[in-house]
């Protein structure tokens, strides 16, 4: 962002409560610090406040290591205009067992989980509580807050930073079945400048196949494979319209100012009817991309300039 | 199935309780007429009453024209072993909103619905009861049921069928966002025996890719497209251990007794760690599979006679 | 060419003498009229009075549509630099049997006749001269020249138009295996000012393959395939270095202008360590290129707006 | 070569006559050893010897890897039916300049010599001999053969092993313009028991394409491509009923009993309507194939296990 306003005017919104793992992620982005943090029910709240102004960014979840994308992103990101994604943030997700103060872990008979932190537990849950009744919220922090304001369930399956905001037990921690899960959050502006190519970027597009011809997808991929660009992410999504027509969420390994990421768009571009560009920004994990040299920007520069050198009928140029 | 035993020996499980269009989908089936129907609680549950022998076979959503794929189902498919999918069928998914008899609409203030069929039906909600409140029920029937148990809401989102099964005045009818939503389920059997090939059939299978080099799911892709092998679906699932490692739930046209499936397949198993058979059943719409001639079974026949002539040196074979 | 010297200071050289099929293409080259006919011995002269300017423009035999690619003509448009091919010519290729005045077909026992020519004459010179001998001649005008000097042999092999320069009887005509055989020319020269585009044009490259790696000729065709640009030729030859090493001559549907073909190009000479561009030309059978709608000028323009938009960060541009 | 006859009924059949690199390639045949040599004029003679039985092989020449491949032999191997290529020898090529008992070099005024020889010793010829003139011969051997029959040429270029055979004084040796040259030339039957696969072999094809759309040879490779197996020839040649047909003459690594081998040649009769097995034979220079770990022959096998599990209703198949 390249003017940022005083803080106490600039807000920043995300799926809320205090406690999320999406407000994990927003604790990440230095530039947020200060700033006013708002609380959304959804994705769609929170891209709203964006393309309003209410909000300068909001920070949404696009990706889970054992669930997949988020539909729900994915889907908003298509539909809503004049979106760019300028940051991305990792959060490893983990849960714990909470419940009111003095129950023990034997009197637990309901749990409230919203649904994917369920399936995410499920594994804990059935050997510990192996009669437990299942109760289904709305989000994380509604399971864990609710326990406060109603008798329906006994416990509730929460984050782990959920005891700074609530005052609540933990019966159990890290039950999560995959301990290496993490989340992918991004943070999303209406700021169109590029962040500069740092030489550890991504780029998210969302590209949708022209018809149902056989062949499409592999027509769409070879735009990347024959300009060296790789695929950190590919996701269809169904357009909607009708079964077996679909769109694709990609994310590439590099920065739309490279020269091979620039040719591939082009490429795609001129392929499909409809190609969203989500936006270049700095990997979360710093990781550098590794560049084939055939399809390094000079490679790219110096075919041009020969290329030129023949339309322009320079006498040197055969 | 070869040999059907007596109707009332044989169980067919699915997402219940009746009303839901699962069981929808199940009064499709010809054979499941007078069986006993067995209403279970999620997909693992279905899965597991046919690995057990406690079900012939299970009734499960495998993809909605809206949202896409099924996740936990194609999870599940994934890793329970020894199933095959022997049906689809296909069901349009509209919805109505309930409530307890004699309320009227200007009087709702909390509607009760699963998260799916919420967003679903948002755009109606919010146009005809644009201060409603949200309170998330386990599946589309439960949301209808509560509302004879509690006062938690005062109407619910539900499927058309509800009233056969629930005392529920109907207050609003299509509500759906698109009226041409449909959802695709499978019926799922632990038995081997292959379908007869019908000339409308698909295939499914899960592939895992071998590794994340740059272009691995090009090389999947030439596999279907060098034996004229279309494919009506392709999701992406992460396979859980760390982001950006994935396997691919894929539906073809044609049944594997179809010479150019049996290829790719071939050319599949070669290619990746861990390729799932999933079935080869008849399409729900019935619809014949066009064949280009050069990928016809004759053509594969000659093939192999020219091959083998050579190879076992008959003397007219060059 | 833009300015043309008086006709009287310009010379074409042709592969000579007067009366072969080289003559007959510079035959149909409406600037050759008038001008000075070199008649040179072989490609490499033709080429080298070209690039020393004795020559405005050489007419060079290509491709044989019986014998295949001329490779002498191959390579030296290989090695000689700044040369570019202006325009294509096809001469229909048949033959005569022509004989010293007065000798009857039943005494001829030995015919002189360059190789090719005798390889695309056998068929009838062995139906109809059953026990003929054969002496090799350098050109088909030699053949028929040597019978006046010699008594090496008692006829020659030779074109049509040869009675127009030598004093001989026509034994036979239309004596060739093949009626629809065909040469195609090109006239080579050094000026590098591109033709303008007709709808209907060739582009000739020369592209070496970076190395001798599996799927590398694969991958260089790739780079036609995505951008919808048709070979109408291809041709390996060796680079001489070793066997198994090729470069390959290429001749391309439509011009250096057309963004197809120039995109098409940039891709190529990024994979390729040597790309020789011989000149984008009027095809000699004026059929115009069928352009596939998304290859279209006007599609690579709107692609390249679009992504400009984006990496000058125009506001409008999402 | 399964039962061989006594060695003065077998006769080899070669381009003579003695002298000349047919030759050459001939006595690395241990089996040759002993039998009777029959010296032919042209390849067509050669192959015409082995199919009527006058001769049980040919050694032909097939590529040069200064010139390319012999297209005289190419085509002949595309029409002459019931041959097969058994074995491969490589023949270093190079020249020496001969002339009658004598005669000094500054006085050679006429050069004798194959076109294609003349070709590769052309630089050593003007630098040498700056002022002289050239006399086609259509043979190697022939040109150095008439010094002692005419006065027509003063000299010829001839094969190193010339004077073995004629009386004549070497004045230069290893004249030719590049000492690596080398022929490849393939020994010819018509015995159709396949070779055993030696870990280093060829095979050799010709494979027409379908027609002339787009694609049509990037298909062609992918069915090389897909099954790991790579080609060490590619040429084209003219089909010859039009400009732009072509067949191509191909060289495989591997055997036709290797599995991938095996495999790409199914897929390649399937896409072709005339595929032209020649032979699988080892290479001359007996470097072992590397072949890809997924592209093994276990690897076809446990594939082939797996579908044939599935598609005979293996109950443990799934």
């Amino acid at each position: 962002m390249t003017s940022t306003p005083s803080p106490d005017s600039v807000s920043y919104s995300y799926l809320g409560p205090a406690g999320t793992f999406t407000e994990a992620a927003l604790k990440q982005v230095p530039d947020a610090a200060g700033a006013h943090w708002k609380s959304v029910n959804n994705v769609g709240e929170a891209l709203d406040d964006v393309t309003s102004g209410r909000s300068i960014a909001a920070m949404i979840a696009i990706e889970n290591s054992i669930e997949g994308g988020v539909s729900a992103t994915q889907d908003a990101l298509t539909t809503v205009p004049n979106l760019r994604i300028i940051g991305e943030y990792l959060v490893p997700v983990n849960f714990v067992l909470v419940t009111r103060p003095g129950m023990a872990l034997a009197d637990v008979k309901v749990v409230n989980a919203h649904p994917v932190a369920y399936a995410q537990t499920r594994r804990w849950l059935d050997a510990n509580l192996p009669s437990h009744g299942h109760v289904p919220a709305s989000s994380n922090v509604a399971a864990a807050a609710t326990l406060l304001d109603t008798e329906l369930a006994d416990a509730a399956v929460a984050p782990p930073g959920i005891t700074e905001h609530y005052d609540l037990d933990v019966l159990a921690s890290e039950i999560g079945n995959n301990q290496n899960a993490v989340t992918r959050f991004v943070l999303v502006s209406s700021e169109t400048t590029l962040p500069e190519p740092t030489g550890a970027d991504k780029t998210s597009i969302i590209v949708e196949l022209p018809d149902d011809a056989p062949g499409r997808l592999l027509e769409m991929l070879e735009q990347f494979a024959t300009r060296g660009v790789n695929m950190s992410l590919i996701e269809s999504r169904p357009i909607g319209d009708s079964l077996g027509r679909y769109r694709f969420v990609i994310d590439l390994e590099g920065h739309i100012l490279d020269e091979r990421v620039a040719d591939a768009l082009l490429g795609l571009k001129r392929f499909s009817p409809n190609v969203i560009f989500l936006g270049s920004y700095p990997r979360a994990d710093k990781l550098a991309t590794t560049v084939t040299p055939r399809y390094g920007n000079d490679v790219f520069v110096e075919a041009r300039d020969w290329l030129r050198a023949i339309t322009t009928n320079e006498p040197s140029a055969i």
